[in-house]
């Protein structure tokens, strides 16, 4: 097979066989076939797109290019949940108890954050004495007992996704749904969930701006799984503004900690119990989703969720005092306010400018060698919707620098006012399965 | 600039930059822009096209990318023709001793052949001690003495080209109208030519199968030209046949010093006549075409084309004997008949399928190491609308072999038959100015 025809096949709008795209995944990895014939098939399929089969096809080969990691020995139905990324997104330290509070066993790989969305493993060290390296063995073993363990992702898994990424990146060739989902579910599969819930974002501060191609991708997600015989449900939820009011590390631990004590914190409580139902059900823990939320919504009523989060956190070595006196954990020297300058309504927050002013604070990492200062970052006093009045807080940074000039610039950006009453944005647009 | 952004303008539609189009080609020559990024915007480009003004500026970094011949020396107005290659195209041999005859000067830079059609210089050297090594001042004193001279390509022309061109060819990223109109005209620039005519073949022998991709590739050939300041003149001729009755290298050096010896072979004269005829009216030699038609027909009937011929060959060291007696150039050792097996019209011949029958009788490369045969080739003895009977000879092979048999079939292949009388095909199509 000469790959320039299967290039030649893909730019004249034909479906790929089986045996195409794994002479394409397999040659890539393995270096015999060269990064430029790679990236002329890339942007083919930028304009040709892939069918459901070649999408899911090229999934599996991403998959069987490297190593996967055998869940079979953690006792019951292993469901995994992944975000697309958003700001101020905690829902996975609220899920996860959640769902383990009520049977289902969380065995979650995680990864670190990179730009403007922080990571899983960045935001949990936050607590003193954390830690996320252990053997497949212990991790296993803490399923079993405690129900969730986070772990580092350890082992290749995917490494044609992780070269094929890294060359989309440099050829113009990221946003393509089928490689987007490809590239997604090729993770989530070779981590060995049985199922899958996946929270796709939509709007300002989300990879996919609009509905339609949050959409788009949710159902070529879906449809990857069940071609690959994993049950997928996909919710599609909003990342016009950030999730709930905090961003950074420590203080998003917090504010998921709160919820998991009952509080009301509305989109977060919300979107964490869609999701934590969704998942339920897909164990066959649950038999509906009405049931499912009524059950979820007692465990975080009652404290157990919570009790499963500081067993977590003491099986994996934290600090659980400052679970428990939450303002023991890490914070910033200075709290620096930011007014508002007009009269009005909070119409627009753009969730990528706040979470790249807490970026710049020390929140995240521009390159990846950069470290991560847990304390800093930044608390939201308003939300669309919410009125305001000039001189009026409608944010805080919490810094290590008195006057941290470009975060407060950023964040006035962030916020668009207007004179009329405006409506909150829908949480939830849509369930795909 | 980032590559990454001039590869994504252009494949969301819009057209580059002279800066960013600059920017590419002289990166890629040097190196600084990897294989990877350059496939991923050929293959945009491929579906987005370029605007006129994009595919110019193209051609003109192309050229900019390496050396240029001066032609400044030699006195006159510089006319160049070249061909998009065809099958039995000896064009070049009877249009340059005739427009020479009239006074244009011809310095001409060729290439050698490879694949299913053959080159000017491995055709010449059918004759005995001719060369196409000469210094810069021989060549230039050659046309200025006789009027033509034939150099092999020195000097290193266009390097972009070669190189995009390398990677267009293992990426699928060859058929685009703007890439090829670019690649062919760059080097046609930088050879230093005032004026260019240029004979696009179409049909089934030629590169660009259909008149309507001939038009495109002619118009925008002839845009490149006139943007870049050179008068451009395209003709669009047939190769649904291959030109002419002769194929291969001795051969097709005899039909053509036939045609300058005022024979009456229809389609090659006709067409030399046409291509002369504007390459005159280019120059400025002649003020019309009628007028320059019925004195070029006059110079090739009253032999003065013939005797310019000559006086290039002896200057550049061919034996004239083999030009005067031309059973002297080389021949093949056995004759072998191809005999029709039906009655008949002649409906179809595969041009490209007759270049590689004689390219397995030696006549031609497949690989550019091999070396050529200048005795053997192919004779038509029937063209399109022929009337056959049943044993009569339609193709006469010259061989090394007895028993070619791969090229027999391949002849067989090539020829089509129909019941009823078939109009012959159109020469000229179209001429593009």
């Amino acid at each position: 097979m000469r790959m320039v025809d299967v290039i030649t096949k893909k730019r004249n709008g034909h479906a790929l066989t089986k045996e195409e795209i794994y002479h394409f995944v397999e040659g890539y990895t393995k270096g015999s076939i060269p990064d430029y014939q790679a990236s002329a098939l890339l942007m083919a399929i930028f304009y040709q797109g892939m069918t459901e089969q070649e999408t899911a096809t090229l999934t599996q080969a991403m998959v069987d290019s490297g190593e996967t990691i055998d869940l079979s020995s953690i006792t019951g139905h292993k469901v995994d949940k992944h975000s697309t990324g958003g700001v101020g997104d905690k829902t996975t330290f609220i899920v996860g108890p959640l769902v383990a509070s009520v049977g289902v066993p969380v065995a979650k790989m995680s990864g670190r954050g990179l730009g403007h969305t922080g990571g899983t493993l960045d935001k949990l060290e936050s607590i003193k004495g954390f830690h996320i390296e252990m053997s497949e063995q212990q991790f296993v073993n803490q399923v079993n007992n405690v129900k969730l363990a986070v772990a580092g992702q350890t082992g290749n898994l995917a490494p044609a996704d992780k070269k094929l990424y890294a060359l989309r990146d440099v050829t113009a060739t990221v946003d393509s749904i089928p490689l987007i989902a490809g590239s997604i579910m090729s993770k989530k599969l070779a981590s060995g969930a049985d199922s899958i819930v996946l929270d796709v974002k939509t709007g300002s501060g989300a990879f996919m701006k609009t509905l339609e191609e949050s959409e788009s991708l949710a159902k070529e997600m879906v449809n990857i799984g069940k071609n690959l015989g994993r049950n997928t449900v996909a919710i599609i939820s909003d990342m016009n503004q950030p999730l709930g009011f905090e961003v950074g590390n420590a203080n998003e631990v917090k504010e998921a900690v709160e919820v998991l004590r009952g509080e009301k914190i509305s989109d977060l409580r919300s979107l964490s119990l869609e999701l934590a139902a969704h998942m339920t059900v897909l164990a066959e823990v649950m038999t509906d989703y009405d049931q499912a939320y009524r059950a979820l919504e007692e465990n975080l009523d009652n404290g157990k969720a919570f009790e499963v989060f500081r067993s977590f956190v003491v099986a994996q070595g934290g600090d659980v005092e400052m679970i428990d006196h939450l303002d023991l954990l890490p914070s910033a020297k200075y709290q620096v306010e930011v007014k508002a300058e007009t009269d009005g309504y909070v119409s627009a927050i753009d969730a990528e400018s706040i979470g790249i002013a807490a970026m710049y604070l020390g929140a995240g990492r521009a390159t990846k060698d950069d470290a991560i200062n847990h304390g800093v970052g930044i608390t939201l006093k308003k939300k669309i919707g919410d009125p305001v009045k000039v001189g009026e807080t409608i944010v805080v940074l919490h810094s290590d620098e008195d006057s941290p000039t470009d975060s407060i610039n950023r964040v006035k950006q962030a916020y668009s006012f207007t004179k009329e009453n405006v409506d909150p944005k829908t949480l939830i647009y849509k369930v795909i399965k």
